[in-house]
């Protein structure tokens, strides 16, 4: 087993030889932009390691890997038009840069050239990526959908705010690792449980992205922090505040959405103080542990030896400590 | 063999079948809506006929049929975003009914759909159907980027807008014959000269709708004769008197298209007078008559009784001999 650092440098290096270097250019240029904006590249590092896990190669997992990218960046394009969003990892959005049309079409071919990436295997592990990356993929386009529902409804439940994040965010980490697993032939018990664990810790890392967008350190997490408070979002944080909070609380939640006289420090640190007095901050922590202990519950199940075991715990850990 | 008409009855008994009555529903009421509004779904009769030709059964060949609709269908929603039309068949179109942002997933969650739709096949059909839909739907994007591109640029060739049409519109003619034949497995050879025959025929067709647009019954034609001219668009016919035109047939073409002193009418007849004139009308129909041909040639190659090649014939005759 390689660490996590040895995964992405070698997954890099594949990227880099992916280059779309076809026509027409107003096609295939957004695709390269994208591709090479960055990014930790959690999910293809997740299929290589997994791959690895169930003795399979890394090498064979590549293109399976490099898919699963593709898929997240096609995504990004079309999910940065939908929030009008000018700013991706600090640079333009690609319909910023270019303009509408070629991120709707440009996104549509990154979705095409995901399924070709898988081509290369042989037709029934290809069948089995294609069919979980083809059911992934429409969850993620439903969790989106789910998404831009909520904005307009006031009676999200908790209940569906998970399973929007679990369909928008965390199918996709299950898959990513799934899709290792099916690559190096696992039993199809071992590809499920390793979906699982995926689904599970992308659940609770959706979880504590929420929290950290409240808490977390200005100057080490990615994203203004306060974002979530400012753009009104139904979070984690915000259900749970007007599910536990008392009736005061849970007014003054709801008059602080619509207050057009404070500052946006004010609000923040308003909306902040309302989470933790109502006990959803520690809530939503709870939540964090109680996925990623759902996630390490699925771990013990699966057919490989202990050390890999520890191995895929402490990826999870590290995870779900980070403070960034 | 059935005829045409029987072919679309039982696609749209299987199309009505296909109801995708998910949740959310903000995602699939877009879906079924563009997908009952109606046409001459050409397209997966061609893949039903096919596989009977090669003596496959219809009903094997039902799911790739519904996969080419659902894929031209969500062409059509992100197209029609892309020309900001305002009608498809008459009725308001999907970003039009609903909002862009409903247009870009819903199409999104088609294209998805569309390869789904092969999954009951086993995983040598499987394969062999979604490698040729990849590369097609790819080639459709790349189509549409082209037919973009051409509309600022001054200088488009004979070569580049016969390629933009083969590309936008004939491959995908070719691929739902081409599914028929992989469906009813078809030798290698027939599947691809089968595809020729459609791809052929497709080009004929797009060279065609160019001429009608400009000379078709305005009674009969579906949409507004003389659209392509009052858009200015580089068609066929308009790129053709550029070729073959005297100076002054060329100038006046180009004088023409920034004239805002006419009325529409009188607009479309200069024009029109212009195609006659040089030549480019006849060398228009010439070379429907030349793809027709191409495409006629090739089924003499194929390997299949003179009945079933007289029918692809007759049906190509059809066609292309259509003043609608």
């Amino acid at each position: 087993m390689q660490n996590i650092e040895t995964y992405q440098k070698s997954f890099l290096s594949y990227l880099e030889d992916f280059v779309v270097n076809k026509k027409p250019k107003n096609l295939y240029e957004p695709i390269n932009y994208i591709l090479k904006l960055g990014g930790k590249r959690l999910r293809p590092v997740l299929t290589l390691m997994t791959s690895e896990i169930f003795n399979g190669s890394t090498s064979a997992a590549m293109d399976a890997a490099l898919s699963v990218e593709v898929f997240h960046n096609f995504s990004l394009i079309h999910d940065d038009i939908m929030d009008d969003a000018p700013l991706r990892r600090g640079k333009a959005t690609v319909h910023e840069k270019w303009d509408l049309n070629t991120g709707i079409l440009s996104g549509d071919a990154m979705l095409i050239l995901a399924y070709q990436l898988f081509e290369n295997y042989e037709p029934k592990i290809f069948q089995a990526l294609a069919k979980l990356f083809s059911k992934t993929a429409l969850e993620v386009c439903e969790g989106q959908q789910y998404d831009i529902d909520f904005e307009t409804r006031n009676d999200v439940t908790i209940p569906e705010y998970l399973k929007m994040i679990e369909y928008k965010t965390a199918v996709l980490v299950g898959a990513a690792m799934k899709m290792g697993a099916i690559v190096a032939e696992a039993s199809e018990e071992d590809q499920n449980l390793i979906y699982d664990f995926g689904r599970y810790l992308g659940v609770a890392f959706q979880l504590q992205d929420d929290y950290l967008d409240a808490f977390g350190n200005p100057e080490t997490f990615g994203k203004q922090v306060g974002g979530d408070i400012l753009e009104n979002k139904k979070t984690y944080l915000y259900l749970k505040t007007l599910e536990l909070g008392n009736n005061a609380e849970k007014t003054s939640l709801l008059d602080l959405m619509i207050n057009k006289a404070l500052t946006d420090d004010e609000k923040v640190e308003k909306v902040k103080a309302l989470f933790n007095a109502s006990g959803a901050a520690d809530a939503t922590q709870l939540a964090v542990k109680d996925y990623t202990q759902k996630a390490f519950n699925v771990l013990d199940k699966i057919n490989i030896s202990e050390d890999k075991k520890q191995m895929l715990q402490l990826f999870g850990e590290q995870l779900m400590n980070r403070r960034v």
